[in-house]
């Protein structure tokens, strides 16, 4: 499998994640989302993916867009080990969770959208960091409240093995970081990742292990 | 089952479609977002949904937010009529153009999205419209291109029944109109549009069929 990416596209770490814990063999196509005015918009890119964003999953020629498409794809053709397991119930908790991070925070600080700030309403510095600490801040907010809830006893955010939920909070929680994010008060949160970050899985798929970043 | 809805929320809007499709009986506790500040940050509403977002479905006690959490637990509780039928390649291509809707345009022109615009950056309505148009046009035209490579022949968005994909572009095409977005050069969703409109299922979804349309 090949996987389009870019080591600090947080939708690309969740699938870094989701292949290595799936033990599957893959190769990156780096994507430069920065360098010459951004890589993703090039031609060749967009006939990829016609959103011109990362990731995008080639697997033997499907190419599939979205993280969590590619993520549920990869659970369906090889289900072992599970990210999305247990009844339907459960599983609407950890497809919950894993929403609120990939459609209530991630899309609003996605890079085109801090540079549409810029560009059209002339935003500075920092109150484009404002605004992406605001949402962050607010978003994992409502994760840790989400965990408080259902969590349970186990390790990770359902359970004592990782699921579609710790796939998509990591790579949030490591942007939060990056950002000075006020998140240090958010233990549920920071007691899943540290169980996540013991995995060999999470750490490869990591930003700064990946052959692209500089 | 309940759902926490409010007529022009097109997330609420995707549950409702996803429900009557399903041919499932339930009752609408109206959530209105703009009347007294929003009643969705009242303390009743934060602990059925702590992120103080619609929709919100309650059955039988259990509360589950995030629309396309909803719905796949829907489609999991209630197999028929299938929203994700097919293989796990087919059911990757509706997830991935669902979420092109529920990750890239819609939570950027979400209510609390466009208030911050205002109040923190004092952005005018002429310029919040452009914001909202640039997202929308933008979106739509990564969805007819996702449909343009993958649809076949079907009278919907993938086969010839109503998927997820459907019940996610129904809403977003809604709000195009609303808002006057550059898209009736978009054939293809034009066309399942059409299609999906002439079903009671999403008639009887939409806003202004709703008892709390204004």
């Amino acid at each position: 499998m090949k996987l389009y990416t870019y080591f600090r596209s947080s939708a690309a770490y969740r699938v870094r994640i989701a292949l290595n814990l799936k033990g599957l063999a893959w190769n990156a196509l780096p994507v430069h989302l920065v360098r010459s005015g951004g890589e993703q918009h090039l031609p060749e890119y967009r006939s990829v993916n016609p959103a011109g964003l990362v990731p995008a999953l080639d697997d033997e020629g499907a190419v599939i867009t979205q993280s969590l498409a590619i993520i549920e794809y990869l659970d369906e053709r090889h289900p072992e080990p599970a990210l999305l397991p247990g009844d339907a119930l459960q599983r609407a908790r950890i497809r919950e969770l894993a929403l609120t991070i990939a459609c209530d925070i991630h899309p609003i600080n996605n890079l085109r959208v801090l540079q549409y700030l810029t560009r059209e309403f002339g935003v500075d510095e920092e109150k484009k960091n404002a605004w992406y600490r605001h949402w962050v801040e607010t978003g994992l907010e409502t994760v840790e409240a989400l965990l408080a809830a259902h969590r349970g006893q186990g390790r990770f955010c359902f359970g004592d093995t990782p699921t579609l939920a710790d796939v998509c909070l990591v790579p949030q929680l490591y942007n939060a970081r990056r950002f000075d994010c006020s998140v240090s008060h958010l233990e549920r949160i920071h007691h899943v990742v540290e169980a996540c970050e013991a995995l060999e899985a999470f750490r490869r798929a990591a930003p700064e292990s990946q052959p692209d970043a500089v």
